[in-house]
């Protein structure tokens, strides 16, 4: 905080449990992981408290660390792979982390990760670390714990960290959000259409994997691959200055995963020498601190009982037509300010 | 306002000049109006200040519109599609406006309806209004003025509002957030990759026309017809609870205009008397009301220049990862509110 304006003064006064938490993560304790994790899936306010003081020590953390988000149609093969991928990296001394969004384990009554026998052999080894989606009413509160339980096991040591997607709604944004690399895992043989993975997937996807590249899957992937480097050829060049790959596995062969492994690499890289990686963090940084700010600066409106009602008759005018959002807009922001 | 809290009192000082543009909009005069989009195109603050005024004017009128979202690529034919739809409905006594977002204009050098010789009869005629994109440095700057737009040419009596598109980057969703009702158009015979067409968009259609099913084109366009017809059964139900409907025309030879306005008009009468209507078209309002008050809510910090300093090192800190947005935000709301 040294150089920080002289008026910047933050309460410094922490909570002490808090502290003793924060220490016990940054030692590595998977236990105070699991229960810090917790906590931040909590809506308790004061709970809400914690969390953001032990967020808050996490970031004065600075991790060299990689986030790659995954995402593919259920039963496309996401675990096999990341069961794979995970124990390879492993043999060269990473620490991974598996984190699950998934918004529509409500309705399908099934969450991507809820049953860790998927990834029998990682979910046993002490160098990693899998969790599941944190239960949440909205996919943005979904988004915001899983930011903050990636800030939780990168302080825990946990290195990469994968961030795993069913390919459905809007969770692939939130997930391209918070990461600084994109799979998109594919089945081989079936069309675009057929897949339900939209094209606009296909445009955030840094790597796209083909999976099942074996028995008789074999003429299917390649297929598919062909018909994906077309269509990558009509893409335009990403901001980052990396142009999409493509590439076949058999996650379950464990065939291709060495060759995964090198190609993100190869990004992390490209992004980070072309000074890419450190532009969109920051980017990312600032949405999600934009994000909390106007959550806050409307909280201000429904903490108090008086602005409360003030507010809710405003927008529902608005809502209605019945006020122009003009006047509503300068009306609140001067019961703010003056 | 009779109804509102008494303590909420609008400032109810108008400018006198934009009360009297307001009234000659009201009027149905094109040149008031033309003048009026002009304004609201500025960006100077004096103009900023004036189009909200006048906005908020507008907003008081309810009118009972529809807004039409079209998208397709470049060449599927969208202003021969308007153009002949929009001399049709004249003839039944409507006064459509058309209105077009290409936030790509600016790249490719030309705008969408850059020549209005590409609507040459519709152009001429007094119930039409006809008026390009908006110059704008970002998309959302775009879509905000032709919200504004929209509200300006309903308020002169236009109705309904075609808004066009390219089915190019983000701005179909910009187009089907401020829209009742979403068109997509499609060529003949070409796969969904060629078209470039994002199957999120299709997700976002309420209706999908092929269109140039004519000549030679016309065995493409029924393969095309069934591929996508295929592919809405797979499709989850829209929450209108309207169920995407797919038809073919030829825009040029003008068939299937008059089924595709029955289509609108079924459409338009379903969402209606199931209430989607009204949902819709409030949780637009709430939007746009929000992201106002949010962009307002960071100019208190942005226009006082003390608060600037200290909001520009506080986001920076946040950005590079040296505090924490939870501090970061907490602080900056404990300044606004004390």
């Amino acid at each position: 905080m040294s150089n920080l304006n002289p008026k910047i003064k933050l309460n410094k006064k922490r909570l002490p449990q808090i502290e003793e938490l924060y220490k016990q993560i940054l030692e590595g304790d998977r236990f105070a992981l699991g229960k810090a994790i917790t906590l931040i899936e909590s809506n308790n306010p004061q709970h809400r408290k914690e969390s953001k003081e032990l967020i808050s020590m996490c970031l004065k953390n600075k991790r060299n660390t990689l986030r790659i988000g995954i995402t593919g149609s259920p039963g496309v093969g996401k675990s096999t792979l990341l069961e794979n991928l995970g124990l390879y990296i492993i043999e060269k001394g990473y620490k991974p982390a598996i984190l699950a969004i998934d918004p529509s384990s409500k309705i399908s009554g099934g969450s991507i990760l809820g049953d860790k026998t998927r990834m029998n052999k990682l979910s046993k080894s002490e160098n990693a670390f899998i969790r599941p989606s944190p239960a949440g009413k909205s996919l943005g509160g979904v988004a915001n714990k899983t930011k903050e339980s990636v800030i939780l096991v990168e302080t825990a040591g946990y290195n990469p960290v994968f961030i795993e997607t069913v390919g459905v709604g809007q969770s692939e944004t939130a997930v391209h959000s918070m990461t600084d690399l994109f799979i998109l895992l594919l089945q081989p043989g079936a069309g675009d259409e057929i897949q339900g993975i939209k094209r606009g997937i296909m445009e955030m996807a840094d790597i796209i994997v083909v999976n099942k590249a074996d028995g008789e899957n074999i003429h299917n992937a390649e297929k598919t691959f062909a018909q994906y480097s077309n269509a990558l050829g009509l893409l335009a060049k990403k901001e980052s200055g990396w142009s999409t790959k493509i590439m076949m596995i058999s996650a379950m062969e464990n065939k291709g995963i060495d060759k995964l492994w090198d190609l993100i690499l190869e990004f992390e890289k490209t992004v980070r020498s072309s000074g890419y990686f450190d532009t969109n963090r920051k980017k990312q940084n600032q949405e999600w601190f934009h994000d909390y700010l106007f959550n806050n600066l409307l909280e201000i409106f429904t903490n108090n009982p008086e602005l409360k009602k003030i507010y809710k008759e405003v927008l529902e005018k608005v809502e209605n037509g019945n006020m122009s959002l003009y006047e509503a807009g300068d009306y609140l922001i001067d019961i703010l300010v003056k």
